[in-house]
């Protein structure tokens, strides 16, 4: 206890020198720690990079749930199926997910797996970079989460009812979609490491108190948070129209109902990537 | 099978009282024909389906692009690897079809697998859907030259210089791209096949001939490939902007240049298709 918290006023101190009283998140042992998030190199040099990237997750998200609901439910995909343990879905999601592995995607701190236990080694040597995230915040995986979400509530909203038999590429989509999912949630660890290095005095006291109503309130802007669910509506509506050479055909037909897009990030990838920055900020001082 | 049979009566009688004679391809074996064209089920039930298929095609095609163009080139990805027979790239493509062909993605005759030798056999069984093309024809896979075009040509337009490597899902990019490209264009089977059909007369003296350079000229309409062309390049435009809730902000920055998707679809997926097209019908009288 004693040592905790002689750590966390170490931390609050050394916060205080370097990143000082500016405003904006720019000195440069940040950007070196913020330059290490990646694989082996990342753009994601400062705040400014991160929500760049946050923006752009965005498209990638609209773009696979859009390719997913090209496809009805096609609801045996999910159904327990005899000599498979579980869905054929599962299957899919666990081997692809270790062929990757062995690709060497889970080195990168960026990527979760949705079934993470008994996955292969790497084949590609681990790229030599320092853990950049608080070890056991940098641990968390939400994914069991997000998946069940994506059942429950999300795939009866963007699919239509039936079964085209196309099983594999449905769930070749959907993993595709969850991944972009998982990504843009998880990255909730590097916006709570940077908000806490903006102000630890304010963290440092919900942290120790182990206050997870009063970290959720440093952490939410609601007018920020109106105007991300505004912004994805309407790429919805931009990515999901019907495009022809012809400006008026098609106007306000829509290949995913824009209003799910904004309740996706409403109900779900906001306050799900929220839950992941009070995680990792409950365990920053650890 | 009874019931099946009983089905595709009820099916090909409606059709033939609602379609008609009409110019379009409708006599009613065709409609039974084209419908069982997919991997259990389908809804390219007729021309017009098959070309909202190919039109909708585009936009899974420059959604894949995009997402690859998000990621530099990588190039070691591509080079020969110690303790890999091959690439990784190679490898990541081989065992990742090796997953899709488990989960039955090869029992579809609108896939056609990058590395189809050795692959393990699908866990689901067969929908038992009859052989609906030519079956020399069905087979035909020229995955390997649009892999070398990709390689070649596209990679360097749509990529950045550079090595962040992310190489498992710049691998992923990759991929599903591929098989956008491959899909779209080996559904050059069913338009031949159903072009053939049009005008049995005018294709069979050229086939018997053997004659490629009529073939390709019956299968060649440059005003609609230049409709092609402007559609996508429309298309790029408006999936590759940046969308801000400001209006006028982005305005003609693209993730893809939109000149590459038309170079894109003029100089490879266009010939590409016609050469399957060719390739088939050669074959169709065996």
């Amino acid at each position: 206890m004693a040592s905790k918290f002689l750590f966390s006023f170490f931390v609050a101190i050394f916060s205080w020198v370097f990143v000082g009283f500016s405003a904006a998140i720019d000195d440069t042992s940040l950007f070196k720690y913020v330059s290490e998030m990646g694989n082996c190199s990342d753009d994601m040099l400062n705040l400014d990079s991160l929500r760049k990237s946050l923006v752009r997750e965005e498209d990638t998200i609209i773009f696979s749930l859009i390719e997913r609901a090209k496809y009805p439910v096609n609801s045996p995909l999910y159904d327990e199926r005899p000599g498979f343990s579980g869905s054929l879905f599962e299957f899919f999601v666990k081997e692809s997910e270790a062929v990757q592995a062995k690709a060497g995607r889970y080195l990168s701190v960026k990527e979760n797996a949705f079934f993470p236990d008994n996955l292969p080694p790497s084949l590609l040597p681990p790229c030599g970079s320092q853990q950049v995230l608080n070890p056991r915040g940098a641990s968390i995986n939400i994914n069991e989460k997000i998946l069940n979400m994506y059942y429950k509530n999300l795939l009866p909203l963007i699919t239509s009812d039936g079964d085209d038999g196309n099983y594999a590429i449905t769930a070749d989509r959907d993993l595709d979609f969850l991944q972009a999912l998982s990504r843009r949630i998880h990255l909730g660890k590097f916006v709570a490491e940077i908000k806490f290095r903006e102000s630890p005095q304010d963290y440092t006291r919900a942290i120790l108190a182990q206050d997870k109503d009063s970290l959720m309130k440093l952490l939410t802007f609601e007018s920020v948070e109106e105007m991300i669910k505004k912004r994805v509506e309407k790429k919805a509506m931009v990515f999901g129209q019907d495009v022809d050479l012809n400006e008026n055909d098609n106007v306000g037909n829509y290949k995913v109902n824009p209003s799910v897009v904004s309740r996706l990030y409403g109900e779900w990838v906001i306050p799900l990537t929220k839950f992941v920055e009070v995680e990792y900020l409950l365990c920053r001082l650890d």
